[in-house]
């Protein structure tokens, strides 16, 4: 009666697990360096059926994007019950979490974005909706203006370049990085101008 | 007596020519498009001419960037008898001029920063020359705290961020995209908790 136990799982929960291992893996040694062949040794499986899954490394590697960003915006998603301002600090709370159990992944990514059209692509789509968030959430009813569309998406910047700081000097502490980044938000729509609420 | 006009230019002279159709041609048709025989044909030069000045594609590539970063470098040189607000004021006046005038190749090299080495480095090394320039003129006789230098680290990225939203835009006038950067400055170094001067 009894099957080895790979063949137990269940379909939906070894892609996710795949997924999960390639997110670690294209992050440690990069896409060149990875075959499909070290991938399916390093997950237990045969080639054969990691292609079952996915039918190229290509293919492998935008589902792994894809599914990194999926699970960032499940836990960065504001609960629109509380304030605009306490959405924000939450959400940004979760990202930091996010960031820093995907630390290496991130650190990747950011700094060679325009290495893969694909991840250039996911980081843009990733910063646009997240500006779209974050307007919706200063100015509810109206068109932003210019400077607070400018405001907001640079702040998107500054979050990754002040985040890629802390994660190589490691010498500040998580509540301290999410004041400077609320704090510098907070000066950017100021400085653009645009009254909040 | 006369020779073709092309072979009376100064060494120099014709380099520095060089560099700046390259800057140009890069910026309009990315590194794998164009061939030195290309570039040799838009110069108006033989191609062995043009080995002479730079041995491979490469090196010339990696000219152009040493020659803009360069550039950015002397126009954006901070002021040392003004005071330090001034003369960052000045310097980013400078900095977006000189955006202004290289916005394609702006606009090319920041978001696809990551797919080629020299490009990644050489913007690695200009925001960190620069952010040490800001950190001498904010604290000068002293170490900069983590959080100073993180504040003006990511500040240097929302420049990006920004400039880049103008460029895509260009719906907000020069002055005004001065202030934003400014104001923004100002609100990340007061999050990061330093006292200024």
């Amino acid at each position: 009666m009894s099957t080895p136990a790979y063949t137990r799982l269940d379909v939906d929960e070894r892609r996710r697990q795949l997924l999960e291992l390639g997110a670690e893996l294209f992050a440690r040694h990069g896409y060149e360096e990875l075959s499909m062949a070290r991938i399916a040794r390093e997950a237990g499986i045969s080639k054969a059926l990691l292609y079952h899954y996915f039918p190229s490394k290509q293919a492998y590697f935008s589902a792994t994007l894809e599914q990194a960003a999926e699970e960032l915006a499940e836990v960065t998603e504001p609960d629109p019950s509380q304030p605009p301002v306490e959405q924000l600090a939450a959400s940004l709370d979760a990202y930091l979490g996010w960031v820093e159990r995907h630390m290496g992944a991130y650190d990747k990514l950011i700094r060679g974005v325009g290495a893969v059209p694909e991840v250039r692509e996911l980081v843009e789509r990733v910063r646009e909706e997240t500006a779209a968030r974050i307007l919706a959430g200063i100015a509810p009813d109206r068109e932003p203006s210019p400077m607070l569309r400018a405001a907001v998406r640079g702040w998107l910047w500054f979050m990754d370049g002040a985040v890629l700081d802390w994660i190589e000097h490691r010498d500040i502490d998580r509540p301290r990085l999410h004041a400077l980044l609320l704090g510098t938000l907070l000066g950017a729509v100021t400085a653009s101008g645009e009254p909040l609420g």
